[in-house]
């Protein structure tokens, strides 16, 4: 059986599931849930055993520490896998809300209804975390999946979907619910993007080349996630020893994730007094600053930005640094350079707080708070699926709402038009 | 100037244009809803003239009556147009409405509220009116608007948009917000389906191959609307009377319509009363059926309908007709063939309406109704956009908030993470 055929048939396997997910119960589901949990820390040294595998082929190949660990499988994390799994059981079920009712003059009665979108068909990379995740949530909100992990993870990738398919299937969810892509050929993301009729979305995660490729080729319908260049703004009034902690705590406290700063701006009037305090805790921190000319005059010894500085999500500890006019300067740069993902300002101005929130295009805008708070849980959601980046369908951080579809239900007694 | 640029420059301008929209209000809105409904009308004789140029160049193709028919402008059809943006005004703004709003535990408050969408790309063919529809309901939702219409109607959508931008513009509506692209060549929707970073969505309205192009090329977000093949399913118990009410209505009342039926299948125990009922009643309005062999035998004369029936959006008056074994046929069927549009049931079991309303595949599904209700105005949302028939963002027909996206605000007083 070639490449293709496979994958077509495991996803013509996931969109007949799919039919019947519409039929189980919340309580079905949330055992399955908890079935799954119970699943993955009672069978951990067979997936310990398999990351094992992709452990040893990623050393070989040389890679980085840091991507090792994110890699890297031991009990805690399978534990904190099946804690997650445990955590969307105990959400309430988004499936069957109504949002909309109306009785029309002509008698007939219109609901709209949250139903499951179908086939989530989900291209990740790296971390094996994401299969239980993404399992978890899609079947919760009644949907079946079809994941393609990264090559580098497929060992471990296998474990955890077969373990959790089988006790998916014991707990009465339908065969075939849950699909894993188990080849590491480049080309089978490509036939992904082209299964129209069978997914019924695509949520990549991972680098913004992964992401692209997928936007770019896929005729399923995208959610876009992920990269974030994000900004804060450093107002002429800012509390300044606040505006610190917020711009330390956005860029240094966990440099290689999408909410973290990358471009800070400030005021002119501040930036005298603002940025040798900067300067001094980035260097603390070990956080290099690329500015402006202006930074640069104010601070001895700081390198300068160039244009694709202004674009770039360093993911690491480099922070871009730019002294502006105004706010009105300072939302232009944000909404020329940002990826639509968080943008904060620090500020003591009610009319500058006002129009940065109307007039910053982004997921999430925040006022005298740290962009590192764009995510799922801190967001009362319970749980994430991801961050979009695009203004359809779902925006920011997505729970599990944003894994449904919603359906008009009418009910008439013989309406004709 | 070449056509890339050209398209670009106006995509430009409508992104800036895009930006200030954030901050006009309602009333301003309002008012150049209104401003531009007078504008149409006291230049209608411009907008006529325009016109009879499309209408002498159809006319020199020998195109169809029906396609000059929709085509024709006059001056009830301005006052139509006028009187859809004055309605467009007196709708509740979307922009603003809030749908989520939290208080973490750490302080930070967290609102969701609806943003324009941006800028919004549509594609479309042939009737003129959409580019009035179009210009109202997208400024209604403060997004800005680049359109390119069917090369048919260019004369009447450059008089359109031409009169309408600039009553905005005059009204307060930021320069640049209303776009038409005024080329005929077929090359400006494939550059219009590349301008990821200036077109937040694509809209095609038209024929399925428009819609297919559009879809499978654009790296832009599509909502996918249209394509409509409808069914209508008689059980066993329905009200027959009601059963062929309800099917000549969904099939002959404007059969070149989306939610017009194209395939009703029937009940096999109904099927031998009910079939000679509906020959009869099709016969009379010139309707042709093509069956299934059983309902061949149960109609002399009948056609026999093929496997391409079944899928067949005819946009005309042919009808395909099956019986089938129970409602859980039915249902396989529908889901088989249908585009995700519109679906309907008539039966007196409370059982097997549930059954259908959970498990038929679309936007809409209908118990003891038309299927011809599926339009916005009918829903009550006062105005249409089109009707999606996919499940992200919005499905079934879109009123104005379906051309709005969300943001979070998120206000803290120095919150870390």
């Amino acid at each position: 059986m070639d490449l293709q055929e496979m994958i077509f048939n495991r996803a013509q396997a996931a969109k007949t599931a799919s039919r019947s997910m519409n039929l189980i119960s919340t309580a079905v589901k949330n055992s399955a849930l908890a079935a799954m949990a119970h699943a993955l820390e009672q069978r951990s040294s067979a997936i310990i055993e398999a990351n094992a595998a992709d452990l040893e082929k990623a050393r070989q190949k040389g890679v980085r520490r840091s991507y090792l660990d994110r890699l890297m499988l031991d009990e805690g994390r399978i534990a904190g896998m099946a804690d997650g799994l445990r955590q969307a059981a105990a959400l309430p079920d988004p499936v069957g809300e109504g949002d909309y009712s109306t009785v029309r003059p002509n008698g007939l009665e219109i609901r709209r209804v949250r139903v499951p979108l179908g086939v989530v068909g989900m291209i990740y990379e790296a971390r094996p975390n994401v299969t239980a995740d993404a399992i978890g949530l899609c079947l919760k909100a009644s949907n079946a999946v079809l994941l393609r992990g990264g090559s580098e993870a497929i060992h471990s990738n296998k474990a955890i979907a077969g373990i959790m398919a089988e006790a998916a299937y014991r707990a009465g969810i339908p065969e075939g619910a849950v699909q894993l892509i188990d080849s590491t050929d480049r080309e089978a993301v490509s036939i992904m993007l082209k299964l129209k009729g069978y997914l019924d979305v695509i949520i990549p995660r991972g680098g913004a080349g992964l992401i692209r490729t997928v936007v770019e080729n896929s005729i399923v319908p995208v959610i876009e996630t992920g990269t974030g260049v994000c900004h804060t703004f450093v107002d002429a009034d800012a509390d300044l020893s606040m505006a610190l902690q917020i711009a330390v705590n956005a860029k240094t406290s966990r440099p290689s994730v999408c909410n973290a700063m990358e471009t800070l701006l400030v005021h002119e009037a501040a930036a005298a007094e603002f940025l040798p305090m900067l300067a001094k805790a980035m260097k603390e921190k070990e956080c290099e600053l690329r500015g402006c000319p202006r930074c640069c005059e104010l601070v001895a010894g700081m390198a300068e930005a160039d244009e694709e500085d202004w674009g770039t999500e360093y993911g690491d500890l480099i922070l871009s640094v730019k002294v502006v006019a105004d706010v009105e300067e300072a939302i232009a740069h944000i909404n020329r350079y940002n990826t639509g993902h968080s943008e904060a300002i620090i500020t003591k101005s009610l009319d500058n707080a006002r129009l940065f929130q109307r007039c910053v295009d982004a997921a999430a805008v925040y006022v005298n708070a740290s962009t590192r708070f764009s995510d799922g849980c801190e967001f009362g959601f319970g749980a994430e699926i991801g961050i979009s980046t695009q203004k359809l369908h779902a925006r920011g951080p997505m729970g599990l709402t944003a894994l449904t579809s919603t359906k008009y239900l009418v009910m008439g007694d013989g309406q004709i038009r």
